[in-house]
């Protein structure tokens, strides 16, 4: 078996190349946003590099059951990609469907057994990520930012505590639940090898996206790989940070923008932002964000990119923002 | 969601609508020469009606925790129909693919589990089935015999004792492992509905193939359901029996070609055969047989269709005979 034929557009003179790194939901808005983008010709390659760091709910069984990735942000990517016509819809749904039940498959999502299953088949995730592509037909291609199963620890300054200690916290799904501020993540095993296909579309990319998502367990872990580290500072790509729009009980409690760029910038100081992306109604004070992204050399992007009346990114409006920055 | 796209090919005046029935695999082996008569023509609708009683092993495990029909013979039957391509090829494998390791998800063949995914998905047996063919490229429609799990039960004669006592073994597995001959089998819950696709193929088709496979667990349960029996006894269709080569320890221990032709007609005594196919190296005694097919009203193929050295009928072999016998 060879690598599957993945669909392909021509390449028009406006369409770009686009890498999206993160994970969970947060992907799956910059990814949906990429998907229209590309439906509109405006895009015309889309990577997704992806945290393999969960250790929670199915992904986290399946990972100890069989020292694999963890599926399940992997997944969930590949749905974000599956176009709206019936094989793309109906597939997607099969993939994120999850076992009802009370039984030892129950809360099991399809798509993570599909993957597992290609995993064991194969014995190349890379790969069996494309065939999963191909399947969903997926507008673009999900790599892991790594090939190794991680965890992810975290510094965790206890909040009743006025000494400044800290508690290593281990384990993505605790790191996000843990009351506390979070000083510093890393990732165990220290600087893990990069997935190679990973580095080489943030090389050839016209853009890089990073986030929104999770800062310290979806977003924040992606700088912690060397390579892809590396990569991003590297890249002639334009490299864009779409900034959270709340801040997460457990991760980002009290942070506002200004915050979430710094905790970014402090676990990389090399990194060369192009562009920061915020939501006009989500920004308590424009002049210290102007002010934090022009200290970092980048341009500060107001636009309305929220679903009105909630805490999410809206993709078509994020899609609308992301092609006038692209063209701009 | 609609009724997926089924490839077909435009009917040319000499191709076939067949219908296979069985369980295992001997349908998988009547299934995949029916599948090289679709690639050249001669056979231009497939469609395979399966049991669905199977008890034991991944497919047991996820009846019981599902309530579901047991998918096993089911996934196998799509598997067999599988194209030679790479597509087909490598969702055929996954499909058949078991988990390793030893933790929970062990030994679940991931076709099994798709199959369970769509049908709790789509609430519909008969179209997860049409996608689930659709996406492996299956040449054929998959559907099982009935859509509620039903059990075998057999009254089988103690091999030790002669006064002719008989127990009743509930579950396929049981009934195909127990030691003693299986006077009767029957469904509980007796007479379930048939599937109506499944009949109304039967009545479509011009060629009908019972077996080979298990005979007490696998080929004679179609007999069993009331809707089927009626489809096949009034079907303008040619009904071809394929005996099996040898017998099968635990359910026909001791049978010749002769007592697995009186074992089934005992079973469905208005059943019209127009052919019975038997291995010619697989006949001990020639005369006796035909003497018992011609007494059914049958025509007797003796042909070369065993695997040379082997105990199971060779798919291409198989097929050379079918088109023989269906270009008479």
């Amino acid at each position: 078996m060879g690598v599957p034929p993945l669909t392909s557009q021509p390449r028009s003179v406006h369409s770009q190349s686009v890498v999206a790194l993160g994970g969970g939901h947060g992907l799956h808005a910059s990814l949906s946003a990429l998907r229209m983008l590309h439906d509109s010709l405006d895009v015309d390659r889309i990577t997704a590099v992806v945290t393999v760091a969960d250790n929670g709910g199915s992904s986290g069984r399946l990972r100890q059951e069989f020292g694999v990735l963890p599926p399940g942000d992997l997944r969930m990517a590949l749905s974000a990609l599956c176009g709206e016509d019936e094989w793309g819809r109906t597939w997607a749904e099969l993939f994120q469907h999850r076992f009802g039940g009370e039984g030892e498959m129950q809360g099991h999502a399809i798509g993570n057994l599909v993957l597992v299953g290609l995993w064991e088949l194969m014995g190349d995730h890379v790969r069996a990520l494309d065939w999963a592509g191909t399947l969903l037909g997926a507008r673009g291609r999900v790599l892991p930012m790594a090939t190794t199963p991680m965890d992810i620890t975290a510094e965790v300054r206890d909040p009743h505590s006025s000494d400044g200690v800290t508690t290593t916290v281990r384990g993505q799904k605790e790191v996000a639940t843990t009351p506390g501020e979070i000083v510093q993540v890393a990732l165990d095993p220290e600087g893990p090898d990069a997935c190679s296909e990973a580095v080489q579309a943030i090389e050839e990319a016209e853009w890089v996206l990073l986030g929104p998502g999770s800062w310290f367990t979806s977003v924040i872990p992606h700088l912690m790989v060397p390579g892809l580290r590396e990569a991003l500072t590297r890249t002639p790509a334009k490299v864009v940070l779409l900034l959270n729009l709340v801040a997460q009980e457990g991760e980002t409690a009290g942070y506002g923008p200004v915050e979430h760029l710094a905790a970014l910038m402090r676990h990389a100081p090399d990194l060369a932002l192009h562009a920061v992306v915020a939501d006009r109604g989500s920004v308590p004070d424009t002049d210290a964000l102007a002010g934090a992204v022009g200290a970092v050399g980048a341009q500060l992007v107001l636009a309305d990119v929220a679903s009105p009346g909630e805490a999410h990114h809206d993709p078509s409006r994020l899609a609308a923002t992301l092609r006038a920055l692209m063209s701009a």
